[in-house]
């Protein structure tokens, strides 16, 4: 394993693409887009799975599974949404394959198992959910329903990167049913809500909750809610969408219900998500050009211990006093390793437990056996200090704690540096090409102005935020009158 | 809902496809072959999942995901597993649909978004994870590889039903590479065992651990190792399986390691996996007429309270009665549900939780509050016992566990009765028509006998016993010597 990664500063996106390769988080495949998660990747994927799942039980959601494939029929069926989504559709035409006449022990489709109607691998689920709540809901004792599905997608992206842009990935999806427009808008802005909760207080990605506008959003929604993340090299991130949909997809698939009044109306419905495209968002926030950094909350190792000795009754006598304090640190809680492979030198260790972002390194070698002290170091900041035994566990506990706030209080404090506000377009492209980061400016709520700019500037309007205030003012670009301002950014 | 399902000794195959969908566990989709898995039949899986995965981990293997194609030229390098496998694939050929020109408002397939190389929907992953593990793997230093996935397979089977046999279904499968023949081979008996255990344990289903024979092995293994069932009909149910592959997979894709000695080798192989299929037995083997019956480990709600009132007043003492009881029961990690609906019956909810097939169920009433006592049903035998409030913690606590080794008992008895020894073939046939279940009986190795009993009687041979003794005996078909009894059996 070759540490050295090209830095931040040289090419942050050069940076990007090692570390996730050389952490071992994940790696392209021999299939054109899909990638493969390594396991300490995808060890950081099932925390982040098992918080958002228990967050979305507390509110009331349960878990279910729909098809991989729509048929072309029904994908079709919500106009808009098909539209958004056509271009990008893998798509199921033969069901056999069968040995190639011409070369021998090779294989070839067999145009005899042609489908009669071609099924379009999900690249989300609108639309075979809806075709199945159509035999579910007849009365509003039928409503709400509220189920969350964890699967993989596929989209076919022509420019494709490790985690932010996959032709296949794995998310969860949510998809509501109710009876009224304002408890479908109350359950979208909820699950933005706990999307935000999770990104700040478990990722330590401090998020902005806005609205999209009409060109940003999800095809087949009435409005589309978001929380957007700033990565460190000045871009935004989108890191969850909420959809109310209105009533689309009860039209699209005929979905009515008998109120409590005995009147017929459609179902409302909403449907929110967030992916593997997280990780990312995690990677991009936090690491350095040392490699990850990983909040404590999400680390599959939180401690590791590295043994400093030399022959095997030094490391014996290091193990006896290691073991009682690994059985109290997970006691805690706390998952520990005891690294005392003796095919690697304490030096190699340190610089791979650095790479992966292990957030907290324990190191002991003979004068701490005489002290009875730890050295301590915090990926964070990579700070060391010389711990006592006897203090260690709630030494470390603490630590922990500390290394998840101060990850956070340090991307706040960067993204507070990163917002600009700006009255003039010369000033909006300054600010753009000099520092990046979100500009906060007024818009003429016209898609023509959004579009010039994105032209111009390759910034796009990344949210009108949930806790703006209005206020007059002019549009940065039109000069036209503007109630509010917005937040522009280049993003991924 | 209506309840009455048709019943076992009338048409067993009607009353398990009706208890599927009655019990709220998965319908057909709109896609051929697929099924949707509703949110009661998921939360199942999920607790399957749960206990697999700590018993994966606990035997150190980790997650991680691989792609869901499969480029054809790597689906067919290792050509028995791609024989096995090509007549059932669905096969994506194309990437984008375009709008169609004579069909307003409908899609088509862009013919100019041909793939150059098609793409095989996994139904298994044997192909893409070796073409992987070839970059991964150099010395015996990488070695071994422990790696499990969750995932989604597709086999397009003709005949399809829920959760036994269903075009896409859900599996874990288990990929690990080793450096010697004798640890691959123990790491597939390993797994093997653990799903026994889990078989056993958890699902309360007996079963018996054993070899596949060559003709029934996986596509590509040098052997296949099994665990076989026994449901209520006589007919046998393959549940789990784990192959020893051997070197093929390392020469189909090259892969090779420096060992020890510095001397190169192909890297041996196992693969192992289980799927929604274990819902399939899980139910079959405990449910009765009445619907459904869950052990208590594996149960969603494991107790359910139905309050008998009449008034709010009467409902709000029961439940200032019931809410203590609730958080001791589920301080003891006992998950209980207080079905306080007023838009039904207590005698609709009593048969609603018979179909579902919860564990245990408390009725409260007015004599009850009078007397401090609870009524306590429990659904394995239907009987009922009036419980002292002062005990009911400690009897509940003791009854789930009662109940999960009365099904397992009853199952191992059903299952003891239904092997059957026959030394002839008369008998075979006899036994087989008349009683079914499992028949052991001498077999001359040969396929040729093999797939003539087969051909004859439908009975295939569901495995070679691992505990059976060797013994000179004569084939119960061929009249040829044979040292040992196999097991056959109707199977699904
Ligand atoms: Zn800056
Ligand atoms: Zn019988």
């Amino acid at each position: 394993m070759s540490k050295s990664l090209t830095k931040r500063s040289e090419d942050y996106s050069k940076w990007y693409n090692e570390l996730v390769v050389k952490a071992d988080l994940a790696e392209n495949s021999g299939v054109r887009g899909c990638m493969v998660i390594k396991p300490y990747g995808y060890a950081i994927w099932e925390k982040m799975q098992a918080q958002l799942d228990k967050m979305f039980k507390e509110t009331g959601h349960e878990n279910a599974y729909f098809p991989l494939f729509v048929p072309k029929s029904l994908f079709e069926a919500e106009e808009k949404n098909a539209e958004g989504f056509a271009k990008e559709c893998a798509v199921v035409t033969h069901y056999r394959l069968k040995n190639d006449p011409d070369n021998k022990g090779k294989l070839m489709v067999d145009p005899e198992a042609k489908l009669e109607e071609e099924l379009v691998v999900r690249p989300t689920s609108e639309a075979i959910i809806w075709s199945t709540y159509k035999n579910w809901i007849q009365s509003y004792r039928d409503l709400p329903i509220l189920i969350n599905q964890w699967a993989n997608v596929v989209r076919w992206e022509m420019r494709t990167r490790l985690f932010l842009r996959t032709a296949e990935f794995l998310w969860q999806e949510g998809h509501t049913a109710h009876a009224t427009r304002e408890e479908a808008i109350a359950e979208a802005v909820q699950m933005m809500d706990v999307y935000a909760e999770f990104a700040e207080n478990f990722m330590a990605v401090p998020v902005i909750k806005g609205v999209k506008t009409e060109s940003e959003r999800f095809a087949g929604a009435e409005d589309t809610y978001c929380i957007e993340a700033l990565m460190q090299d000045g871009k935004a991130l989108q890191a969850g969408t909420s959809h109310f949909l209105g009533q689309n997809f009860a039209k699209a698939f005929d979905v009515k219900f008998t109120s409590n009044e005995g009147k017929q109306d459609y179902v409302w419905a909403t449907s929110w998500g967030v992916s593997t495209r997280l990780m990312g968002a995690l990677i991009m926030t936090h690491s350095d050009d040392n490699g990850l950094v990983l909040p404590p909350k999400l680390a599959p190792i939180q401690v590791v211990i590295v043994p400093i000795y030399k022959g095997d009754d030094q490391l014996e006598a290091i193990r006896s006093r290691i073991n009682p304090l690994m059985k109290e640190l997970r006691d805690k809680g706390i998952s520990v390793k005891f690294d005392d492979r003796d095919t690697h030198k304490p030096g190699f260790k340190f610089n791979e437990y650095e790479l992966k972002g292990v957030p907290v390194r324990i190191a002991i070698g003979q004068r701490d056996m005489e002290n009875n002290t730890f050295e301590i170091a915090r990926r964070d900041t990579l700070s060391k200090e010389t711990v006592s035994g006897e203090v260690v566990v709630s030494y470390i506990s603490n630590l922990l704690e500390d290394i998840q706030n101060t990850i956070f209080q340090k991307a706040l404090d960067y993204r507070a540096t990163h917002i600009t506000e700006v009255t003039s377009f010369d000033e909006f492209v300054e600010v753009l090409e000099s520092k990046g980061g979100f500009i906060s400016a007024h818009w003429d709520g016209t898609a023509e102005t959004e579009e010039k700019i994105k032209e111009l500037t390759k910034a796009t309007i990344r949210c009108i935020p949930i806790d703006g205030v209005e206020e007059e003012g002019i549009c940065v670009f039109s000069g036209n009158p503007s109630n509010r301002k917005v937040l522009f950014a280049k993003a991924y």
